[in-house]
């Protein structure tokens, strides 16, 4: 589906729980449509993926965040301005490297799995997977290639869940075609 | 999935941009799935339905709304109180039938449908079906069977979107089973 021209940037507040079910619907149709989890948890990310890359424009328009100077810059934004706004939590920003180029987001409660249990019989679903996704394609189009996976999950017995996030490189931008 | 026994009611007030492209990739998949948009019509309704059945409980615990006396007060709950709830915007409720068994709700901006463009060969897709189904799975709960389907929607170029909705009957509750 493209993108209308003519969108308000105007926002709408809504709670989590129809967003919820939603993608637990989405989540379910998946596990009917492909063999297996891990295939489940690729096209999570693939979704996800493509969700990010257009996401930004808007995080972009309504945050007035500039471009980050480094990786903790990257990282405090990511949670407390873009979780905030999409999510409506604000996972704390854990677990540096000591080169500075990895950490974790700690979500204490992630609201995609509420109401959720993990059947028997999908122990190796990432259910969350499609944030892994978001988060790559966002940061892709502000030029930096990022390896994002769940670390931790609380729907597999885990405490909290853990987003690990690391930085892979700066993608160099595209010159403009010059006319030499 | 099923549900969690343990979840928290605090609520996640969230931006929708992430939950309308989220929608937008399950709608994407079921095009993918499915032969025809009549039968995408349908899964979305279906889907719908078994997320009403769910959203009614959090719906009832959050609102503190009590029995309605009447359909135009269930109307008047559903887009004052409801939608505004779930998905940030307060419909108008107009075009009454002449015996209060049929209103509409109009959206004047359907955040399902921000940055969505139908391509040509879905001329058929009721692309928020889903709505139509979370309504009938929500008010079934509540003993109220209705119709439920999308008069107008912009996206087909009309000037606003226009959900229908016919009271069919009063479900009888099933009395609880006594010794004699």
């Amino acid at each position: 589906m493209s993108r209308q021209s003519n969108r308000t940037t105007e926002s709408k507040k809504m709670n989590s729980e129809l967003f919820t079910l939603t993608y637990g619907a989405l989540v379910t149709q998946l596990c009917k449509d492909y063999e297996n989890d891990e295939e489940v948890n690729k096209q999570l990310d693939k979704m996800g993926y493509n969700i990010g890359v257009r996401l930004i424009e808007d995080f972009l328009a309504r945050s007035s965040v500039g471009r980050c100077h480094d990786f903790r810059e990257t990282a405090d934004v990511i949670a407390k301005v873009a979780f905030k706004m999409y999510l409506g939590i604000t996972p704390s920003v854990t677990n540096w490297s000591p080169a500075g180029d990895e950490f974790s987001l700690i979500l204490e409660n992630n609201p995609l799995v509420d109401f959720v249990e993990l059947p028997d019989n999908h122990s190796n679903l990432v259910y969350s997977n499609i944030l892994c996704g978001v988060l790559r394609g966002a940061l892709e189009m502000v030029q930096m290639a990022v390896d994002v996976r769940f670390a931790q999950d609380t729907l597999r017995g885990d405490n909290v869940t853990e987003i690990r996030m690391k930085f892979v490189k700066r993608i160099e931008e595209n010159l403009p075609a010059g006319d030499e």
